[in-house]
C-alpha cells in the first residue's frame, strides 16, 4: 500500500469516491439499497444540480453512463471530453481546471491518465469528486457495479465461487473487484497465462491460480472475463497475443452451471464470442444497466451530502 | 435492390427509421401531421426520455437538429461525437457500442460511414434506431424533411414539376427524395453534367435529363440544387470542378416562376450565391426549420411506440 | 478605431453582445443588478429556451461557464466544440453555419479565430449573438465579469487604483477592462516589460507605466495579473520568457494592502504561485463564480429581449 491508498481511505466516500478501500460492507449495502430505490423511482431528486464530466481520457461507456445516471435523476451534465484542446494546452494544471469547474458545478466525475489525479483534485476542491479511472490505479464505480451485478443476479455474494479470467496483471477492474470480494465470504479463483498473473498484493491464502479454465468452469458461480489491456502493456500493440487463447467457447458454457453468471466489463475483443450473447447466463449487457443504477446511487449519495 | 434494402422494408418505421422505402403515402401524411402539431405545441411529451446522438462521422447540422428536436420535446440528449477517441479504438464493434447505449437511452440516432451500419444496429438492439446517414446509403430524415418543405411551401406535392440539379450521381439526398416523389404525381427533371447523371436504378419513363438549366428553369415548381460530393468522388479534392458551372445566377431566378421553391440540403460551396439568400423563393434556411419539425415528429413517433 | 468597432457600437447589447463599447455605465449597472438577482433566484426563467455554444476555438472555461449559466436558468445548451470536424470541412461559411443554428436555437455564443467573426454572424442572423472571443479582438463578457468582480469585492469602482501587470500588449482581457474602467473614476497603472506595453490607443493622460511592481504594490486596490499570450506572439513558443520575471511573490503580498483584490483571468502559467491561493485577497477563483452570474445576467437579458 502506498501513501496514496492509505490517505484516501480517510476521506469518506460521500465526500469523494476515490477507491474501493473507502467502502465497508455496510456502506455497500446502503449504496446498493439506494441504487435499487432509484432504479424504480419516478422522481427527480437531482433537479437543478449540475455535474461536470471531466474526461482527460475518452470513454464513451463510462461518460455516457454517468451522463445518463445524472439526467435520469433530473440533473444536468456539462460534458468535457475534449480536454486536450483547451486550457490544458495553455499549460493549466489539473488543480486549476478543477477549481474552475467547481465554480460552475455541484460535483465532478474525473477520468485522468495520472494515478494521483483524483486525490490531487480532492485536495483543492470542495465539491465531491468521483474517480472514473485514474491511470493504472482504480475505477471504483466499475468494481461497485460489478459487485452489484453479482448481488442482483445471484441474490447473495457470500458463499459464491468467483472465477476471474484473462489479464489479471494489468486489469484494474479485477484488482478492485478482488478487494471488494474480500469483504464477503467468497472463494476466488484466478485463470491467466503465467505472464499475466494477479499481482501478489491482491492474493490471499486459499486463492487458487490456474493456467486454463478446464479445472474450474464446472463449479464457478461467477465467471468474470477481461480483455488483455494491450494499451497498458509494454510493447503495446506488439505485445504477444494471449487473449484469443482465452476466448470462451460454447463447449465451456455447456460444462458450466445452469445458474452461472458470465460477466465482462467491456469492451471485449474476442474473449467472449457474440454467439454466446443469447445465452441467459451472459450478464455483461445487464451489467451495463446495473452500472447505471449504481452510478445513480453514487450521484444521489454524494450530491445529497453537500 | 440489394439484400440490405429489401430487408429493411420489413421493419416498421416506428421501430427503426432506416430508409425511405419504409414509408407509404399514408405514413408520410401521418408523420407530417405530427410534425405540424408538435411545431405548435408547448407541452413536453418526451420529458424524462433520453436520446443517444451517436455520430461516427461528425455533422454539426444533423446532430444539432436532432439535439434541438429532442430537447424541444422535453427530452435529454447524450452527445457522442468523438467515437474515434473511445472504446472503438479498443476494438469495440458497433454492435457492442449500440447494445451498451441502449442500457442508458430510449433511442439512438446513428450516423456511420458503413452502409450496413444502421441495419446491423437494429439487429442487436431493442430501442429504436434512427439512421442519420449510413455511408453512401441513405439519410432518410433528410429526404423526409425535403418532402415536408415542398409540402409546406407549395401546399401540395401532386402535380408539381421538380427539377434536381448538381451531382445526381453521388448525392444520397437526391436519390432518396426521388424515391419519395415517386409516390406522388410529380414530374421529375434532372440537370447534371453527363459524368454526374442520376443512376439508372432511380430513373423512370417520363423523366427528363438535361445538361443545363436553361430549358427547364421557366416551368419548374421546385428547384433542388446539390453540391458536388467531392469527398465521395474518385480523386477526392482533385476531381474535376463541375460545381461552379452549375452555380445559380440572378438571371436564372429572373426567368423562374414567382412561386418556385429553391432548395438545397446545405452545406453549399458556391452552387447558390449568397446574393440570392434574400429572394423570397430561397427556401433553404426554412428547410432547416422544417427539418427540426420533421425530426420532432420522428422522435415522438418512434419513442411513443416503445 | 476601425470600421468594425465603430459599426458594432450601433447595435444594442441586448440584440448582440459584441464589444464592451456597447455598454454605458447605466447598462452596466442594470446588468450587474440582474446578475445579483439571478444568482440568488431559484426560478428557471429560461426554461424551454435553447442556446448554441459554437466554439471554433476550444475553451473549456468559457464554454463551461456559458453552459452552466444557461442550465442554471433552466435552459438547454447544444455544445458544438468540434466545428473543425464538421460541415466546415465541407467548405461551409460561418454565415451559413450561424443561419442554420438559428433555426434550432434561441441564441448563439460564438468563439472564433477571426476578428470580424462576431459581427459577420450578427449581420446574417436574427437570434442574439454573444461574442465569446473573436481572435485578437474582444472577449466582452470576460471584461464585464472582471468589472463585476471588482464591484463585488470592493463595493465600488470609483476611486480605486487598479494595477494591471503582465503582457499588456497582447492581452485582449486587459484592453477591454481598461475601456470599461475609463467610464469610472479609477486610477490605472500598467506594469510590463517595455516590449509588452499597453498599446497607445488604450492609454490616457494620467496613466502610469512601470517596469516592475515594486513602486506600485503598496497602494494598489486591485492587482490584475495576466499571462504572456505566447500563442499570439510572433515566434510562438520560442518567444522570450518574460512571464516568470513577473511572478508574484509572498513578499509582494506582504507589502500589499490588506483589502487589495488579486485577480487573474486564468489560465495561469506561473504568474501567481499556488501558495498564494489561500490568501483571502486572492480573488481569481471567486472571479470564476462571479463570471457565472454575469453570464446568467447576459443570457437572461439577451433572451428576454426577443
Amino acid at each position: 500500500m502506498d501513501t496514496y491508498l492509505s490517505t484516501e481511505t480517510e476521506i469518506p466516500w460521500r465526500r469523494a469516491v476515490l477507491s474501493v478501500d473507502q467502502f465497508s460492507r455496510s456502506d455497500i449495502a446502503e449504496l446498493f439499497m439506494l441504487a435499487d430505490t432509484l432504479a424504480a423511482m419516478p422522481q427527480k431528486p437531482l433537479a437543478g444540480r449540475t455535474l461536470a464530466n471531466l474526461f482527460y481520457e475518452a470513454s464513451t461507456r463510462t461518460s455516457s453512463s454517468f451522463f445518463a445516471a445524472m439526467t435520469r435523476l433530473g440533473g444536468t451534465v456539462i460534458p468535457i471530453n475534449e480536454v486536450h484542446y483547451s486550457s490544458v494546452s495553455k499549460g493549466e494544471t489539473l488543480e486549476d481546471t478543477v477549481r474552475t469547474l467547481e465554480c460552475y458545478t455541484d460535483a465532478i466525475v474525473l477520468r485522468h491518465y495520472d494515478n494521483d489525479a483524483a486525490e490531487r483534485a480532492v485536495r483543492v476542491c470542495e465539491v465531491p469528486i468521483i474517480n472514473a479511472g485514474n491511470g493504472t490505479g482504480e475505477h471504483p464505480t466499475q468494481a461497485l457495479l460489478d459487485l452489484y451485478t453479482i448481488a442482483k443476479e445471484r441474490r447473495t455474494i457470500d458463499g459464491l465461487t468467483v472465477t476471474m479470467m484473462g489479464d489479471l496483471k494489468h486489469g484494474r477492474t479485477v484488482h478492485s473487484l478482488t478487494k471488494l470480494l474480500r469483504m464477503y465470504d467468497a472463494r476466488l479463483r484466478f485463470v491467466s497465462p503465467p505472464e499475466l498473473r494477479m499481482p501478489a498484493e491482491y492474493l490471499r491464502d486459499g486463492d487458487e491460480q490456474y493456467d486454463d479454465l478446464d479445472a474450474v468452469i464446472e463449479d464457478s458461480d461467477v465467471l468474470y472475463v477481461t480483455r488483455v489491456q494491450r494499451e497498458r502493456m509494454q510493447g503495446g500493440d506488439k505485445a504477444p497475443a494471449f487473449d484469443f487463447d482465452y476466448a470462451l467457447t460454447r463447449d465451456d458454457m455447456d460444462r458450466a452451471r445452469d445458474d452461472m453468471v458470465l460477466m465482462h466489463p467491456l469492451p471485449r475483443v474476442g474473449e467472449i464470442p457474440t454467439e454466446l450473447d443469447s445465452d441467459p447466463r451472459s450478464a455483461y449487457f445487464r451489467q451495463m444497466k446495473y452500472g447505471l443504477y449504481v452510478r445513480m446511487g453514487i450521484l444521489a449519495a454524494v450530491l445529497g451530502s453537500i
